[in-house]
């Protein structure tokens, strides 16, 4: 390299924990907006220097804002789910794109059982019950349900779905997925689609990327077949759940109760939840600890010095 | 069997799931009263009579109540710990004891978890967040901690514990554990006392009896060794836990944080506890759903079959 590529860093006002790191190796701009105009007035001169974008929000990186950025080569998401970026112009115009790759795997995966215990055994309802003085008013609390031996559908085995199906083999759970294709080499179940996942598990759990194919890919027949003692998790994005359908579903029984950590318009959820003990509701937070943010941080560095050094990237995103 | 035996199912007023199992096999006269006074002058003239019972509150049964039911041959307890039960006095008077044996272990080692992902990722909390409206108005919410790769010390590794470290396994979770005394079949490392298992780990998960040896064994050096970003998870009996030095140590933050479905003074719990994000409260209901009750109707009705047919009892109490 004759000279030291530019780095602009894209993040929310708080998520500074990459600053450092970063600026250590590489010359580096630190900006936060939340849409790509004021974004651009900002950057001003420095624009057509930018070589590499490190996205750290879901800032939308489109076909426009590409166009302002003629020296870009690379792109390195900090998201697993690439559905806010241009991934066809990114190819077009031959800039390379990373994404989270497994940084946020476990956490995700943790998470995930997390809100499924915490549905079927309504530990956020028992935690209101006590903290408000129920108990010794009221006594007993209503019995929730068993988790071991329940049946588990995943939609996405991929490196999260499968830390959740190997976290959940040992409460006797059966597990069982879809994918967009059958894998040789799992021996899980395979459901060809949703409505057949949902119709033959208690509880299905959603970490598959968002895009046209999965775009609403639970509505109202999936959560029909999924039944009124079913669960669903979410742990991918809001935007995979038909959501008007869902709180419906909800609110009149069609489904047995909901884990969610993802919503169609974050942060805004649908209000009508907020009364409903068989939903745990969660900020788009599954991701989100000490230890994953340390994760990332070193990732990204790690693509941006594979990149530079032409070595093949660390966490990849295919763009085709 | 010249006569069938007559039980006395001595059980809370909504705890009725057993009634029906145990009429259609026994003579079945059932109670509910919260102390053996009232209790032996509603039975007046039965007393004398009654050959079993089934004692499915937590009802204290010690030598004056025994000294009333003089036909008395086996107690069945619903509970795992049977420290309600003047033991000694059985032995003497040639009771057989039995209790929950397995029936709830699965049930309370998954409430465990999802005690232990609830309180380090603060599901609750999150659910809390967002119904109050407080994602929508301050944005993102306080990062939770790591499960993955935590060191999670079990105290008393019986049918609970054993499955709670089966389930830990596959998050990455090192597992060591303190007991009555080493087990030689066992792998986990074994600390002799819990102030070494408080030392050694992040995460104190109590699941032993309460006895005279047990009583407050979490007391103050234990959660000062345990340390500020330590949890305690409780799903054994609130006696385990010095409970006024535990709510000082977390509102002092000595811990970090912990997640109890037990108390020292149920349904009592101390208010100080209602305003910590940091504590996961829940209303002695880890062991309570509609599979573990099935189970431990059978398992009662077993217990009551096997021994009036001088068989082995399935879940015996050894008296000691």
């Amino acid at each position: 390299m004759s000279e030291s590529p530019f780095v602009l860093v894209q993040r929310p006002p708080t998520f500074d924990f990459m600053d450092e790191l970063l600026s250590r190796n590489f010359p580096v701009l630190t900006t936060h907006h939340t849409s790509s105009a004021p974004l651009l007035v900002s950057l001003s001169g420095h624009a057509s220097s930018i070589s590499a974008v490190v996205n750290m929000g879901m800032l939308k990186i489109d076909a426009d804002l590409l166009s302002h950025l003629p020296s870009l080569q690379l792109l390195v998401c900090t998201s697993v789910g690439t559905e806010h970026i241009d991934l066809s112009e990114c190819k077009r115009r031959g800039i390379t794109v990373a994404n989270a790759g497994e940084a946020f795997s476990e956490d995700v995966a943790d998470c995930a059982v997390g809100l499924l215990i915490s549905v079927l055994r309504r530990i956020p309802a028992a935690d209101r019950y006590v903290r408000s003085g129920k108990w010794v008013k009221f006594g007993e609390f209503q019995l929730g349900f068993k988790l071991s031996g329940k049946r588990v559908g995943i939609l996405g085995l991929g490196s999260i779905g499968s830390f959740i199906a190997k976290r959940l083999e040992p409460f006797g759970c059966i597990i069982s997925y879809n994918s967009t294709s059958q894998k040789q080499s799992i021996t899980y179940r395979y459901y060809p689609d949703a409505v057949s996942l949902a119709a033959n598990n208690d509880v299905i759990v959603l970490c598959c990327d968002l895009n046209d194919q999965t775009r609403h890919i639970v509505n109202r027949e999936v959560m029909e077949s999924l039944g009124k003692n079913g669960v669903i998790i979410n742990v991918g994005r809001g935007g995979l759940i038909d959501e008007k359908e869902m709180v419906k579903c909800l609110v009149e029984g069609v489904i047995g109760g909901a884990g969610l950590d993802v919503f169609e318009k974050e942060p805004g959820v649908p209000e009508e939840l907020f009364g409903l003990d068989n939903v745990v509701l969660s900020p788009h937070a599954a991701m989100a600890t000490p230890g994953s943010l340390d994760n990332i941080a070193q990732l990204a560095l790690a693509n941006l010095k594979a990149f530079f050094s032409n070595q093949p990237l660390i966490s990849p995103v295919r763009l085709d």
